[in-house]
């Protein structure tokens, strides 16, 4: 899939979500079927490149996953992570803080959550919803939420600068779409414990969402720690253009297995 | 004892420590002996502020201590805190990384340490010697421990706007003290444990030290997160002068104890 990089928020650059259509599907001009079955390759692709990420251990990823409710984080983590081995991956979800992490400043608990060499660390919810939830609901007065945009800048450049590559994907799916995957929840008895009021709420302020996401996409992607808004009404095209983000970013760091030990050749294993 | 700004280094200027005297004792005029009865009512005043930081649970204490080896960082954490309730009071010493440690950015094992709200963290050697003795013994390429001012401050500043205030000590000692400590190490056989041989090659880094403690001081001093330069050739003065610069700190705080719960008077307890 070449021209990824139509969905990569270039530095400086002005969001509107209204302008970004979440059913697009652009790079791929087969039918759904065709798209989904193009998945396993790049499945396949990305745990060799895991393999060597933590053979070599010298680089660490970051991926920052953030969507409205039922935007899909959780199923884009299951399928495009498929084979993936999990030794060397590690899935951290931020939810509402505890006491101690109340305590503290809001990049505490994330900065724990860091990769290490070798690693891969996914962020279900991240250091975001500390300009996003905070926001909208004003569990924080504008002066304190404000100042956090540059300090999120700040430390995303120290974690690239220290060794970190940072991938963060917004997956932007429409109103429509919220509402019928919302229904969806409630309608199958099997779903349903996924379904919490609060959901509702947290629908009727969508605009105050979309308005806090444009500034997170128009403030915070840089080239040390770049946004991709992906459209996500589709799944099958959300988890093709995910994968293929994690690829290239990968094949970019022009990775190679660490060199054996010396004086190999030759050797018989008695 | 009035003046203590004057060991302050104010943001932006340049530091110079062969013009800073390691013996001076300017704001107390006073003998050893006078100046040593001084401290037991500034541990008493710290005690008590630092309750009241514990009840309140709005603030958190950072202190930073630095030194050259020898420099008195252990012997200040003694005597300044004594008597202070080590419930809200953490220290922690940081060595050489740990593999893990090292297979992240330079502050991730500090942030962890940072303090919660209503706590003292004290920090024997800290992020500092990410632009110390990895500067000095080349642990790192200049391009990388260069761009870790930059990162210290954001750092700081993070942790300023989200609650915590920032003390951070340098301990200067002359060359001549140092050399004192050190033969008094080798010859007393109950301090023999804490001479190492690595000791000597430092003393011989000296001055290379002295011009990484300099730009350490020149370029990370902020209104935020302040340094001060402590003359600390004579251990009772450092002392007088670290306990007092905390006392004010937590002075300008003007902190006070929660309201009771409502009611409460007239109440007897049966």
């Amino acid at each position: 899939m070449d021209g990824i990089e139509r969905y990569r928020v270039r530095t400086g650059q002005i969001i509107r979500l209204d302008e970004w259509d979440p059913d697009e599907t652009a790079l791929f001009d087969g039918s759904k079927k065709e798209g989904k079955a193009l998945l396993p390759a790049l499945n396949q692709r990305l745990e060799a490149l895991q393999e060597l990420l933590w053979a070599q251990h010298t680089h660490k990823l970051l991926i920052v996953l953030q969507a409205m409710d039922t935007g899909g984080k959780d199923s884009t983590i299951r399928h495009v992570f498929e084979g993936v081995n999990p030794q060397g991956v590690k899935v951290h979800s931020f939810g509402v803080p505890t006491p101690e992490e109340l305590a503290h400043d809001f990049l505490w608990r994330i900065h724990q959550c860091t990769p290490g060499s070798g690693e891969i660390a996914i962020f279900n919810r991240s250091h975001y919803e500390d300009v996003l939830v905070v926001r909208v609901h004003e569990l924080a007065p504008p002066q304190v939420w404000e100042r956090r945009y540059a300090h999120i800048n700040a430390f995303e450049q120290m974690l690239t600068d220290e060794g970190t590559t940072i991938c963060k994907f917004f997956l932007h799916i429409s109103k429509d779409e919220q509402k019928k995957q919302l229904q969806e929840r409630l309608d199958d008895p099997s779903k349903r414990w996924k379904f919490r009021k609060q959901d509702l709420e947290d629908r009727r302020l969508w605009p105050a969402y979309q308005a806090a996401y444009e500034d997170v996409l128009t403030r915070t992607s840089t080239d040390a720690a770049p946004w991709y808004i992906v459209p996500a009404n589709r799944r099958w095209y959300r988890n093709l253009v995910v994968s293929q983000v994690l690829i290239d970013t990968l094949d970019s760091l022009r990775m190679h297995y660490p060199q054996p030990e010396e004086d190999l050749a030759g050797i018989v294993v008695e």
